[in-house]
């Protein structure tokens, strides 16, 4: 019973389609890694959840919220700045524009959003590993948007492409890591006109699971949008959710031409956008609870009834950021209580509208992968999985309330996502679940470890943590006295070495690296 | 705005009963550490849920186990060991008792729980901190039963009777923290037969919140009860729950002399016994979820019938102790999904059975107060607190399995204990809530921080962690790079210092004393 019987005997790198390929390390050394305690394992398909959601509004109280925001859609409006297009359409469409301002008549919005998916697929390249995002659908997406690091050294520094290059690969191999994320950190060691390309190739190249689109110029959208259709197929992507692509409101009640330009993009192609108002409580809206969520529903409302104006059925989803900051110091807080509660009721609200979900994540505003990391991280994930979350973009390696991407937190993080996994899969009632030939063979008195029920179905009995050590004091201590963010540490790096990249066609893989170069040559190199 | 407003200024040491006495530091330092972040704070009053409870399990599947419960009771049955007395009370209850083992005709369980409490108070000599337990209400308990302590200057060393007294002193100045709890560490430098006249001389006399007693033997038990009687008066005890004690069965299916001994000496006086299977799944119940609550059904079942058989009426609690084994080690693990399935069942079962509910806590296996403790910690609380637990013991200062108390994990725990808290009142609902005003005065573009509404809100608008670090990295690491764990052990040290002891009525302070020496005085000591 106490021998090591590793359930995870078949790594990532060993999957069908990956066999294929070979990168510079060996499929030995990528299975030695995956029977050592915590090495990577095959991937899990995204969740999909058997236990319920946690609601915490009733339907008078969802009501009062819903009638709130329809107030402000129509008296105080949204502005869409600095895009003429934009304002247009709305015109077009029956609001009142004024300058900026866009006043909507009542239902107008909810009316638009009858044409969007309430589920739909985001197909990655290889379909094992397609994602559903709707419905009972839960999906683990990594960290986005960290310009720096803390290193495997402990160092705090700027990101770099290699660390770009890291985060995916760690991604790929990560069971419980359904997607490749977008923007993992931000690698400002390359041109910022053509950091997109190489993030987007990383993306195609190093993992073969779904990913996310360059959102910050319109320009480098269709470049994310042209990469998809060498990928995928011109007609593919056409037809298909390929690209999902963060698009935050500017909140209070804005959206600005960047995320304008760049929803306008990818909804033409049929992509699928996540409409964020990116709040931290007490600064961009009120310091309540309910006012936030009703201000978060107005500016959903409006920007995501704005993606079936430029294509009606074009995949959309409700996205909420909810922190709170200090309002003693000003800094965002995270893990507290208020957040929480913006997320089960966000989710609330995006059920009722029929619209897929995105909140939380494992945040923090910690500066180390210590208890303060992790607490507010689990009080986060728990949050975001009862909510019913099907969307969960910073699942994984998020540090410092989001200036960091950390090794460390990412490992941490991805075990969590497993608990996360298993615990979304509920009570199995079946007859070996109810085990009463077990307890009827121990009777009282005995113990379990050896009777037949037990030897049939202890290996996958419980999830095994790949962090935490739950020897004795005196192993534990003869073994160095680790912390938990060392023995993170310690498998980021024997990950990395184990490393294989999946298969990809030589011929597509040439067309990217072709569009790349000659792009990357198309214009001088720009560092703002 | 950035001006430190604390809004705990009334320290414990300054309500109004304790004012009238006055420990050896003065008034103005509790205060003074009060107003400092993260001091003591006025005792919040238990938690009376307004979210709803989070339920896993449908109506079939708590039938099923129900019914498989029934079927252990009445095929298999639960041994009485050791204690002739409670098998002639079953025998003339009617059940079947064939030498140790009992077996019960289908409902007598039920049947006799009938008489059983759903919601009781637990007094406490300041009325202001008595407890209800069941129903809606939360009471968060200190950790309970570690021989061990990691204390403030990072040893890990045998608990003394200091350690005892300085556990007691901080749960009685932190504000989310309800009880003071029992065994909040094991003091081993006091004779073995001896040491729960001191223990229970703490909690009375440091501590003015509710506390558990005695369960180690039933001369023991006996010996808190009278204690009880001198501190409360005798037939205020008869008639009223002033202590809440421990009942562990010895799963599976066992209840031994020593616990049975104890709930009888508490039943007969009326005193309240958490019937509690200590589990851990795999060992000493079946390896899944469906079969380790039907398992804990049938023991709470036969054990808190039991007490109703001593004395019909006498408050009686649910308690589900649940965790796993490795099975690739053998150790206890914590923080996991199985766990947390078990907690949310069996708080059903137990709603359904009518009884007040205790289980989870702030539990680890981790070995010091890093990641690994917080993510497990957080887990475990967040089921705890969803599941709609009554009494929750453990919720601070568990650590290593529950073989260390920690200094430092009780002061962060303590701080997670207050997110819940809050947590639990959910959604404001009224117009200040719904901040409409806050909106419109804003409007787009703008932000909330200077507004009418956030000036009228924003001292109480979110929970104000006393452990996190929201600062900027800059002024983090200007401020030494302190790792959670250093500024909990930091604050628990400044808190200690801030004590000062309620107000005991001097006649009552001399019965005890004078009890307590006499006892001692009567039998030489044990240290086995």
């Amino acid at each position: 019973m106490t021998e090591d019987t590793d359930q995870l005997t078949t790594s990532a790198a060993s999957a069908p389609r990956e066999r294929r390929g070979r990168g510079e390390r060996s499929g030995a050394a990528a299975r030695r890694a995956a029977r050592s305690g915590g090495g990577p394992g095959q991937s899990l398909t995204y969740i999909t959840r058997k236990v319920p959601t946690y609601e915490v509004l009733s339907e008078e109280g969802l009501a009062i919220i819903e009638s709130n925001a329809d107030t402000i859609l129509e008296e105080v409006g949204i502005e869409f700045r600095d895009d003429a297009e934009a304002l247009q359409m709305w015109r077009d469409a029956g609001a009142d524009v004024k300058g900026e301002r866009v006043r909507f008549p009542k239902g107008l919005c909810r009316e638009l959003l009858k044409s969007a998916p309430s589920s739909f697929t985001q197909h990655a390249r290889n379909p094992a590993k397609s994602v559903q995002i709707g419905g009972d659908s839960t999906v683990f997406v990594p960290v986005y948007g960290p310009p720096f690091v803390r290193d495997l050294e402990g160092n705090r520094r700027y990101a770099t492409i290699e660390d770009f290059q890291n985060f995916v690969k760690l991604a790929y191999m990560a069971p419980s890591m359904h997607h490749s994320g977008g923007t993992v950190c931000e690698p400002v060691d390359v041109p910022v006109n053509k950091r997109h390309l190489d993030m987007v190739m990383a993306h195609m190249t190093l993992s073969d699971k779904p990913f996310m689109g360059s959102v910050t110029a319109p320009e480098r959208a269709q470049d994310t949008v042209d990469m998809c259709k060498i990928l995928f197929g011109e007609e593919f992507v056409d037809n298909n959710a390929v690209v999902i692509n963060l698009i935050n409101a500017n909140s209070p009640m804005v959206f600005d031409d960047t995320m304008v330009g760049a929803a306008k993009v990818y909804a033409r192609n049929n992509q699928a956008c996540i409409v964020t108002p990116f709040i931290l409580a007490g600064a961009m809206s009120p310091v309540t609870v309910a006012g936030t969520l009703t201000q978060v529903l107005a500016e959903v409302l409006a920007g995501a009834a704005f993606t079936q104006l430029v294509r009606p059925g074009a995949p959309v989803l409700f996205g909420t950021f909810a922190s709170s900051i200090s309002m003693q110091s000003g800094a965002p807080t995270f893990g507290t209580p208020e957040p929480s509660l913006v997320s089960y009721g966000a989710a609330q609200l995006a059920r009722r509208l029929g619209l897929p979900f995105r909140t939380g994540g494992s945040l923090t505003a910690s500066k180390v992968a210590d208890a303060q990391a992790a607490y507010e991280s689990a009080n986060t994930l728990n949050s975001t999985l009862l909510a019913g979350t099907n969307f969960v973009l910073h699942s994984a390696g998020w540090l410092e309330g989001g200036l960091v991407s950390s090794y460390e937190k990412f490992m941490m993080d991805i075990d969590q996502l497993g608990m996360m996994q298993r615990l979304a899969q509920g009570i199995d009632l079946s007859e070996n679940g109810q085990a009463m030939d077990a307890i009827r063979e121990v009777g009282p008195g005995q113990h379990y470890l050896g009777c037949a029920h037990t030897q049939a179905n202890f290996q996958e009995a419980f999830y095994r943590s790949s962090i935490a050590d739950n020897n004795s004091f005196e192993q534990w201590q003869a073994e160095g006295q680790k912390p938990a963010h060392q023995r993170a540490n310690e498998l980021a790096q024997k990950w990395l070495d184990a490393y294989e990249a999946p298969f990809i066609d030589p011929g597509i893989l040439d067309g990217l690296t072709d569009f790349v170069s000659k792009k990357k040559e198309s214009m001088p190199d720009a560092f703002t």
